[in-house]
């Protein structure tokens, strides 16, 4: 439930396209609520081409104190920040901004930190374990950093795009030297890493449509390999289906942004 | 109560400075709940030197339908508008903007047709009626060119600023030759007019904090003359309490929008 709306609401916006997916009104409004906060997190429907118009309109709305962003703009958006938190950085993405004392906007990403945090809190430590992550985009390249830097022995990222694979991978290995690899192979051509992995990550839109195919082929992925999808509508992906039909521990999309919840709340003060 | 918002909520957000004191979401949120419709209004703070960039910034946020307008923002939008319609013409101010379906924005504005239609849903007729009106801003030019369409007899406004008193003035003129006159002269220097009025309405922002000078001398009101004020928040104006205490009747700022609403759901295709 979300409470009323007054003149003095401070408002908060979560930027996508396609936006009609995203979670966080449903989850960050009710916080509001608990918190006894006048705000609202309302969706943005936002295309590539509008993003620079948007987040420069939305500064000059005095009352919105915060953006979330999400698929396709967490690349993009660091070049509107005045400002890089480590996160973002480290990632060269952003899903969170807020505004800084003396104008422009502070950026920072959580999608790692929240995956990694959810991963743990869910029963499956990512320290010395070996990673197989699907996607280098904007969620795809902060998860990947979060996994080494929260100890990942190995992380294998698959991503068809070449270009943007290796701009991640090298990326990565100027940070964590030797733990990354990068693969461009589509499934399930890439049996020889699937035999090696303890948790396979899918950061990929694929799932996001019924008719979608599947990010990782589950038939060929080891017994106990923990199967993660960050999709989080619908919540049963078909890759979340079938690998839990073979036996694997499946892991939500939920968890991350559940995890990130907290995270938000100190980057915005509140 | 407003209903719970999700990525496929539709936007509306009305436009101020400030922005605090609006009731339009108070009013219209339980509207949509009640009609069932997965959309919600929200308050943004605007400055004058930000709006053209928030308009044309929410012009591309592509789940946001409509914009409504206030102070002091109700002139400057018509120049951000690719079309006007006949309210907004007339006024030269508008209150709503929709999108046209070949993109830009269509604006008009409700606010005189508005307050003539709560004054007589009140019982307070418009036609033969002599009025006197303080404020040829935004809502003060819509409820001038109203209250001549809808036939009262004589208008008099008063407007210290004098070039802002003759435009509107000449503007009235020109549709209603012989109708309208202006006054520059503050209260209580206008005994003679206010002598010969049935009606006076407050369309200045007097009366929106406790220490304002009130816009009319009470003392100074025939009896029987019909107080209005259009400020909705406090209810109970200074110029009201004064006025009711004289034993006149008074008209409440909350009726022109109450009326509004019927006026925005045609416009905005609800």
């Amino acid at each position: 439930m979300t409470r009323s709306i007054g003149g003095a609401t401070r408002l908060f916006a979560v930027l996508g396209d396609p936006v009609a997916q995203v979670r966080a009104p449903a989850l960050v409004n009710p916080l509001f609520a608990e918190l006894g906060l006048d705000a609202v997190l309302v969706p943005a429907h936002v295309r590539p081409a509008d993003l620079a118009a948007v987040v420069r309109g939305l500064e000059a709305v005095g009352n919105l104190d915060g953006l979330l962003i999400t698929v396709p703009h967490k690349f993009t958006v660091c070049g509107l920040a005045a400002e890089l938190g480590r996160g973002a950085e480290l990632a060269g993405s952003a899903n969170a901004l807020r505004r800084r004392p003396g104008g422009g906007w502070f950026a920072d990403n959580f999608d790692g930190a929240g995956f990694v945090a959810g991963l743990e809190h869910a029963g499956h430590p990512v320290a010395g374990r070996r990673f197989l992550l699907a996607g280098a985009g904007g969620a795809g390249t902060a998860i990947a950093v979060a996994l080494l830097e929260a100890g990942a022995e190995r992380l294998t990222v698959r991503e068809p795009d070449v270009a943007r694979l290796d701009r991640l991978v090298g990326r990565l290995e100027r940070h964590w030297p030797g733990r990354a690899r990068g693969s461009a192979v589509p499934p399930p051509g890439d049996a020889d890493v699937v035999d090696v992995v303890d948790v396979v990550v899918n950061a990929t839109p694929l799932g996001l449509r019924a008719d979608d195919p599947m990010p990782f082929a589950p038939a060929e992925l080891p017994p106990g390999c923990v199967v993660a999808d960050i999709i989080m509508s619908p919540p049963d992906t078909p890759l979340l289906v079938a690998a839990a039909g073979l036996g694997h521990p499946v892991h939500h999309g939920r968890h991350m942004l559940d995890q990130q919840l907290d995270l938000y709340r100190d980057f915005f003060g509140l």
